[in-house]
Order: structure tokens, then C-alpha cells, then sequence
């Protein structure tokens, strides 16, 4: 058992022991989810104030809404939401890289069959951060499988300063 | 503004208020991803013991390791991750529906054109927990795009008791 497990183990020991909460519903008693990234720096139930059985929380490199499309879908039509509250953030890893890079440094490692096998993927990087934001949330409002009555808002979190304010 | 706008505002007033750890790295500290569920009833950081800026935490419907493959490649090949936690979850939505069912929900709730929009999308669902554990970290054992010497293991979160438990 690695040390990582070990870690996950001991404190996941210490969570159980005092868990009061198995008593929740499947579907989110807020009726909302949060799509942010999977960037370390960021708690989001702490940060974001989500109680737990409140709100689905999707999370994957950038907060992108094209990748969680599957999972937003899931969420709204089959689990209640109603809201959706996308939240990207400073000094993210995808502001550092393009498309070429990306697929540069996985040949480079990986090999050419492993640059074969994803070749064309987009990897979904963005040059700024705010129009990010702005484009995410335009995509959510007017994309077809998400219906017009789902509210829709855009924020960044600051990893510097733990803040978040809301662009759209 | 929503009330769950509010909330979001209110809570992370006082979370910022209190942030002391602005100076984190980028790359996770611990170097190791943890792949779980959007679902309510996870808080990731608490119950399976992950420190702010420890590790990268992906999030969608199920915990997928297909539809995260994107996230996984930028957490490995960019950001020096090497070692992936897969965590799905007992009462798991995913659990309750198959493909045809999502289908004609979207077809009912949304019409033709959005159901058009997404004929042939696989939803991901599971009919077996501990298969579906399984079955994604031999996934990601053998995709050529996720190096032979990153760890990866498999286990199932209880949300009725807390409790994490390993499966592979």
C-alpha cells in the first residue's frame, strides 16, 4: 500500500467515526451544482460554502463546460438542478499551454502510439482567463440540452487571496 | 442575484477572510490525483484527508475514468501526478438508469432537436459497483496514455456510514 493510501485510509478512518450524515438523498436539497477545476488549490465546499447533499460539484482540468456536458446533462435531467455555478480561477495550468504543446510533451514521453491514440483531442486550453468565463457560460446558455430556465453564472476564484467575484 | 449566489458570496467572504495559503504551487504537492463522483454527498478534502494543494481532485457523473481521460492526461503529462485514487460510490445515480432511459428524458423534457443533439451520447452508467471499479482501473492500467509506473487503485465510498474500503 502506497503512502497516499495509507494517508486516504487514516484520515477517511477518523471522517467515519464521527459521520452523522447517512442519511442524505441521492438528489442535491439545494438543487445546484458547481463546475470548477481540479486545480489543488481549490476546496470547494469550504470555499464555495457548499454543506454537504447541497449541490453536485464537477470538476475536471479548467472547469470546462463542453467536458462536463455529459455530467451537467445527468445533473439537471436526471437529478433536479437548476442552477449551475461555473467557477474558474487564477493561475490556472491552462493558461500555460497550447493544443501543440500538449500533444508535444506526450509524444515526447508517452511515445508515438500514445500520440496516435489521442490525435486530434483538444485539450481545451484558454489564453484568458475572464473571456473563459464569458464563453463557458454563453456556451451553457445556448446549448440545446440545457434547458432556458436553468439559471447560469460565471466567477473566478483567486488561489492568492481565497476570494472569488462573479464576471457573468 | 440568487439565493444560492448569496450563499456562495457569503460563505467565501468569510473563508477569504481567514486564507492563509496563498504562496501553494501549481503542481499538486503530493503529486497524486483523486477521480470520484459529482455527487452531493462526497466532500472530497474531508473525507478522504486531502490538504489544500496536495492533490488534483476530478469530479463527473460516476467518476468516470473515460470521460476524465482529458484531465488525466494534463494532471500526468503536465503537472507531474503520479499516482491516481479512483473512488466511485455506493447509491451511486449511476446505478438506477441505462442510456435508453437518459435518452428519452432529454427527448421528453428538451424535444427532437436536443435529443438530435446528443443521439449516441453514452451517458456512462453501470449496472455492478465493484465491477465498475474494476473495470476502470484496468482501464487506466492500459491506456496507453497513462504511463505503466503511475499507481492506480480502486475503492468504494459508503455514504451511508463514511466509510472508504479498497477494491483493487
Amino acid at each position: 500500500m502506497s503512502t497516499i493510501q495509507q494517508n486516504l485510509e487514516q484520515h477517511n478512518a477518523e471522517y467515519a467515526s464521527q459521520f452523522t450524515k447517512g442519511h442524505l438523498a441521492l438528489p442535491p436539497a439545494k438543487k445546484y451544482l458547481v463546475l470548477t477545476c481540479m486545480d489543488a488549490r481549490i476546496d470547494p465546499a469550504a470555499a464555495f460554502g457548499i454543506d454537504l447533499g447541497d449541490a453536485h460539484v464537477i470538476r475536471n482540468a479548467g472547469a470546462s463546460a463542453r467536458d462536463a456536458l455529459r455530467s451537467i446533462i445527468i445533473s439537471e435531467q436526471l437529478l433536479g438542478t437548476r442552477e449551475i455555478i461555473l467557477i474558474k480561477h487564477t493561475g490556472c495550468g491552462m493558461l500555460t499551454f497550447q493544443n501543440e504543446d500538449a500533444h508535444g510533451i506526450v509524444k515526447k514521453n508517452l511515445g508515438d502510439a500514445a500520440a496516435k491514440k489521442i490525435e486530434g483531442l483538444d485539450f481545451l486550453p484558454f489564453p484568458d482567463l475572464e473571456q473563459a468565463v464569458r464563453d463557458d457560460v454563453e456556451f451553457l446558455k445556448s446549448v440545446e440540452t440545457v434547458p432556458k430556465d436553468v439559471t447560469v453564472s460565471g466567477w473566478v476564484y483567486e488561489v492568492e487571496s481565497g476570494k472569488v467575484r462573479q464576471v457573468v
